[in-house]
């Protein structure tokens, strides 16, 4: 039994080192991490995929806590990645509170996970691409993916989810934010966080002006709840949302078109890794320098080499 | 001939229209657009290329005009790229002052172009690699990239230039903010632009601070120069720096390594299109059903498939 099968039978059976163990492989982009989430994948396709996204300050990790312990009192396991897109270069964690939420979740039935990538750009969806399928294969009935919902990589990280709950806060001036960012176009359930505070019923409204204004076509018209994630109110109207939202997806068929094309992007990461395989041998073949010469002079054009680097590799296989 | 052979010899005799085109073909990602900057590559390699990046606000724009004037008045032709990257979803320009750069540089040794693309991850920084190289190819002596420094994308276009430009302005908080972005790893010349504000020396105290934490084990030590582009002071000082990096980086045999690089990133993006066309190719195959099938039951794992596909791809070729 190879290192990957036997760890994907300890995932199976809910270990947690094992668990973790997997993580790390995915989020390190490593091989055995590739082999792992390729293995695990037929097992998954079964837990509720949640995005929980907004930006810093409006009580994200608060509310993501109340959730998952909300979903765990109903007997669910829940797993929680915590998604930061650090710097390329600097590295820091921007998710500073991540901390704060692991106290409250040590219970068994709980797995709290904070995935970080410094590499290339798509890494990070990559690597969470890798762990949902992993949580959903260790058996857990729920996967929160929690970020800041800033940039162009947590969208496409939010887009791994069936169900992404958009949370924003009063006077922070989020209306315009979630423009720019194009959250509106993610989010099928808005939550107003904090709506203890002033301007409260201003963000629910200017959030519904802008919903109005785009997604009349639509079949879901996405709930826009209030909460105090502080003093656990609304809580249990967001439970339902997302429960209504998965029946939602499942009778008019997104859930399983989602699993199909799950299905067809774990070929073509299949085929890319193959490409990427294909150049590292490159690399080291002796043919290298020729290639790298003909293409520089213009002797030969990038795609003829590129159609032998792709010949000699599967002569190997 | 083929119409990319055509384009590519009326981008070689500096045919504006041809040159507009071709940045057409490359920013919409097109096979066309591909075959293009292939067949331009080995024409390219000679002119410097420059990043100009910045939060909004700190006036890169202005600077990047009094550049492109001062270099056109030393006889060189000018190409300049302002990069836009828009969200994937709203499509909105983030640079709204490109308009007001177009009117000061209609002279024909200058030709200006905003990038956008709103595809995948990794698009923005093809797309400006593709347009660097066609504009070198055209004869271009120098490209300025303009970009607004905020997020990954940024940064991966930042490290196509030769010589990358880090503008700040007192008062705004870009001390904090360069940290965070990773940009001072990115920046070989600093510019304190609206010198003449309050706070400037402030400005230049705090780079200086931050540089000399991380960088003192290099060769090239960047400068931080004091700009007041609005009125055109501080502008032969960033040329001059300019100059000097360019030197630098011929001497140290950087310049030859970046070309280097740039021979095997594009054999690279060769590899990974001929993957890609495989890929398309898989999903109209007769087979294509039984494969889906088969990794979505684990009946057989991806890698398998993938091998398949690209074995059927290649008795095509």
């Amino acid at each position: 039994m190879t290192d990957v099968d036997s760890l994907a039978q300890g995932i199976q059976h809910q270990q947690k080192r094992a668990i973790a163990r997997g993580l790390s492989w995915i989020e390190r982009d490593q091989q055995l991490g590739k082999d792992l989430v390729r293995t695990l994948f037929p097992l998954a396709g079964h837990a509720h995929v949640i995005g929980i996204t907004g930006a810093p300050g409006v009580g994200k990790s608060t509310l993501v806590n109340r959730l998952a312990l909300a979903l765990r009192s109903q007997g669910q396991r829940i797993g929680i990645l915590a998604v930061d897109p650090s710097s390329p270069f600097s590295g820091g964690a921007i998710l500073g509170d991540r901390i704060r939420m692991q106290d409250s979740v040590m219970d068994e039935g709980v797995f709290m996970r904070s995935l970080a990538t410094r590499g290339h750009l798509g890494g990070l969806s990559r690597a969470t691409f890798g762990a949902v399928t992993l949580l959903d294969a260790a058996g857990f009935d729920s996967v929160l993916i929690e970020t800041v919902g800033a940039g162009q990589s947590e969208v496409e990280v939010m887009q791994l989810a069936h169900s992404t709950v958009v949370v924003q806060a009063p006077g922070l001036g989020d209306d315009i934010q979630a423009i720019k960012a194009g959250i509106l176009e993610i989010g099928q359930i808005f939550v107003v966080n904090k709506a203890d505070h002033e301007g409260a019923d201003h963000t629910v409204r200017a959030i519904r002006g802008m919903l109005t204004l785009g997604l009349e076509h639509l079949d879901w018209f996405p709930p826009i709840l209030k909460t105090v994630a502080e003093r656990d109110e609304g809580t249990d109207a967001v439970i339902r949302a997302l429960q209504d939202h998965r029946a939602y997806l499942q009778e008019s068929g997104q859930w399983a078109r989602m699993r199909a094309d799950q299905t067809t992007h774990i070929i073509e990461l299949a085929v890319r890794d193959w490409a990427e395989e294909a150049l590292r041998a490159a690399r080291s073949d002796a043919n290298w320098d020729k290639w790298h010469e003909d293409v520089l002079t213009g002797r030969r054009d990038a795609a003829h080499v590129a159609t032998e680097v792709v010949r000699r590799r599967l002569a190997w296989d």
